[in-house]
């Protein structure tokens, strides 16, 4: 029996069930994949377990797990799981995929990769994209970099989890890179979209008149159409929070300022961010950063209905 | 004979058979409508007419013209045709609906709009959004503001230029005030485009892959699928130019200053296209403000096949 066909029955684990984890989890137990779900958070495994997913000691079920993927903040997280003072590293059978969905530095993938490697683990540099609405659905968009041993053994779980899967090829930290140059573009949307929105509304324009308008119009985005709205609801529930960016900015302007690269609308967006998280917003929606440039206008923003 | 059905049925000119204009005047002669396009490159009018379009002397044809669109650089060459030394509106016949496409300040709309009105004309403040490509389609999208009798006098030439028109209401002004909304995401979006590509190509990603990736991530925009890949072939072949956002994003933030509003982003965008077209640029395709960036951090840009 061939490696693929062994992997691809085995217990996938998910690290991680906030926002995204929870519906990626979700996918898998949709799917039909054997899934067992893990947070600090019991009220999150509760969830999860609730709806038809397994639980139980992590160190414990290690060794069953034919995959396990890591949807938690950042890099510290990623490697504390992996490589931290109980490491899930040391206790994953031989040949375990490890998908790795963090937002981090591509270096940090290569390290992650090369640690794992030397444990006979296969490490997929898989950044993820769509949101939770997506995740949940098993529709994200998934850019991943690795050894074809680890795109073999993670399939199932990447097929359950994604509407499309980019193999960016064999060198982990592309994925990570690819991702990075994601979050600027989102970043900067995301901002542009709010800078737009209160700019609009300070000339006489109509929120929603702007939203039906100018998503059929050469200046949309896909964080135009998803985070405008919310500005016109005046509804800022965390899909995405505000500090997000600081994070996610902060990894592409240490990668631009490492090859000595000038970004200034990526810079200028990162400023916006701050401004929100550093006046109480951090923990809204991303959209909230309307509120900065309502607040430096004297504009009232929508209220929630 | 209502005056909807009289103007129905009239001739329609077209002033400027650019890159925008031409696409339009086809529209109309698709559409089946009696058509006169205007331009002050011959070149343009021998093609426009060798493509089924009439032409001829502008000041003698002008009392026909149900309808007149102005597809003009701003609001000075807009003013210069209707009310400078040999203006048409002089000569115009009374009902005559003029849709005026440039992109200009909001009060400039109002201003015509009131000039145009004490003659009995009809002006509608309508800009447009699409690119040349759908203008030769009849797909463009037209955001427009102006009484009712604006709006009827012009649907016709509306419904054959357009795939989507937006009635934004009574108020001359409106439209253009949407039009800066627009001009402010796509100039944000080309030149973000640009940071985001040579970004990624600085951290070895490679440039179709971006564009297959982004355009289903939730970093796309409608610019980045449209202008990613002019920067991947290395083709600047001017559909939109560089100078065009000098122009534009100087509007918006005239308009800005105007109401106390900061847009660090719009901001940040502009200084981009002024290094492009300062650096001899400026009729090159706008995705050229790549090139800027390119310079900026030692990157070799694809070159054209």
């Amino acid at each position: 029996m061939s490696d693929k066909a062994t992997t691809s029955t085995g217990s996938v684990g998910v690290v991680g069930l906030g926002s995204m984890g929870s519906g990626m989890a979700g996918s898998l137990v949709a799917a039909g994949l054997d899934a067992y779900g893990f947070d600090v958070n019991s009220a999150a495994v509760d969830r999860f377990v609730a709806a038809g997913g397994k639980s139980g000691d992590l160190q414990d079920l290690a060794g069953r797990f034919s995959c396990v993927v890591l949807v938690v903040l950042n890099a510290p997280q990623t490697e504390q799981i992996l490589f931290g003072p109980s490491g899930l590293a040391a206790k994953l059978g031989k040949g375990t995929a490890i998908i790795a969905c963090a937002t981090v530095p591509p270096q940090f993938a290569e390290d992650m990769a090369a640690r794992c490697e030397a444990l006979d683990l296969h490490y997929l540099d898989a950044p993820i994209s769509g949101g939770s609405v997506k995740a949940a659905k098993g529709q994200l968009t998934i850019m991943a970099s690795g050894a074809d041993a680890a795109f073999a053994a993670a399939q199932p779980a990447l097929n359950a989890m994604a509407e499309r899967v980019f193999n960016l090829g064999p060198k982990p930290g592309t994925g990570s890179a690819m991702k990075a140059v994601n979050q600027l573009l989102a970043g900067v949307h995301i901002a542009a979209m709010a800078e737009a929105m209160t700019f609009g509304m300070a000339h006489g324009v109509d929120g929603q008149q702007m939203v039906d308008v100018i998503s059929q119009c050469a200046g949309s985005s896909w964080m135009f159409e998803n985070r405008g709205p919310h500005v016109v609801a005046g509804d800022y529930t965390p899909h995405s929070a505000v500090d997000i960016w600081p994070k996610d900015l902060g990894i592409v302007l240490d990668m631009a300022r490492g090859k000595k690269f000038g970004a200034p609308l990526t810079a200028a967006a990162l400023q916006q961010f701050l401004a929100a998280s550093g006046s109480g917003l951090g923990a809204e929606d991303d959209a909230a950063v309307a509120k900065v440039y309502a607040r430096n206008a004297g504009l009232d923003l929508p209220a929630k209905a």
